[in-house]
């Protein structure tokens, strides 16, 4: 773990080198994390360029939707690994075309448990749920979500049909961590998209 | 690894005395596993006697759900681990008020990668897929539904709003493990549980 914090330090820098900010985007399988960078690319609107790294156990297929936006992008394939890490981000970023003064978006696999314990050398971090999942989650789950910089709830158009209490959840995230910023929102039909974005858009460095 | 697979052949040993039947239910959070548990009871109808054991991080949120029932039911708090392991239910299974004849269903923490690895001297493993997840995770996370007796897809009574083709999903599981049991349902409406709650009651030891 030590290992990995060094190799994450050495990214970060790489990364402020080229005033790059990088966000670590967790959350669920199927929570919708490469639906939320898709419309991260569309809603920023050429506001601030964007790269993205994916990461999976296998296939290239999150890769490919995301090409299809026309931003550089590489996968990663942990093979089994159940979340990223430094090291394989360090890989990553040496391939890159990354966007000077730009956002490296990275989507974590899909787990709310292992990705929670490794730097990457992001420089926020994001955890993608969605209401469909319920909303006790964040205290089952509390690790991932107490370390958030920002919490996006997706898929808010199931709600009534999922019976999320969007009142617990947000008591939650105020109990575990009140840093946060929250952001209920639908991939879907775009709603909260726009607020989404604008925080995005004014992230700079934190070094 | 070795020493997992050691105490879970000790606890299949254990439940086959008992002749109990176990059932290693696996998903990701929020596929609907509780619900399913507290279903497959209902829909049992006493066909067959059950006790559980939950798993998740943190919160004794599902045992008490299962409590209310009236079956036996003892919840393990990881404190963190990403599965359970054979030595966790070990423990449980000497607390446990085993129903003779009956069935042990055992829900995993919410994760499709760690616990997949991890034997816990189980009869059947069963995957829970959900709707909203998407139709694409069978080849994201390959390890998991390639060893499953089972597989359940929850939800589906939002599969419209949710474009999940039950085609795709079915062709991957498949190609993947065309041994696996297919159960499409809803712990919501009730949908598809007769078939499942008829697998569960016909289940024997297969030792």
């Amino acid at each position: 773990m030590a290992a990995n914090d060094a190799v994450a330090t050495e990214n970060r820098r790489f990364l402020d080198g080229q005033a790059v900010v990088a966000l670590n985007v967790m959350g669920s399988p199927g929570a919708g994390k490469t639906s939320l960078i898709e419309n991260t690319i569309r809603w920023l609107n050429n506001r601030r360029c964007v790269a993205v790294i994916e990461g999976d156990i296998a296939t290239n297929y999150d890769a490919e939707r995301i090409a299809r936006t026309g931003v550089p992008v590489i996968q990663i394939a942990t093979g089994g690994e159940c979340h990223l890490d430094a090291a394989m981000i360090k890989q990553a970023l040496a391939d890159l075309d990354l966007p000077r003064g730009g956002i490296l978006l990275i989507e974590n696999v899909g787990n709310l448990v292992c990705p929670a314990e490794y730097d990457l050398g992001e420089h926020f971090r994001v955890v993608v749920a969605s209401v469909p999942e319920g909303d006790d989650k964040i205290e089952k789950y509390p690790a991932i979500y107490r370390r958030a910089d920002a919490v996006v709830v997706n898929k808010a158009d199931l709600a009534e049909m999922s019976d999320f209490r969007f009142d617990r959840f947000r008591m939650q995230i105020q109990n575990i961590n009140s840093y946060a910023s929250l952001f209920e929102l639908s991939c879907k039909t775009g709603e909260g998209l726009s607020a989404w974005a604008d925080w995005i858009a004014q992230l700079r460095c934190r070094n």
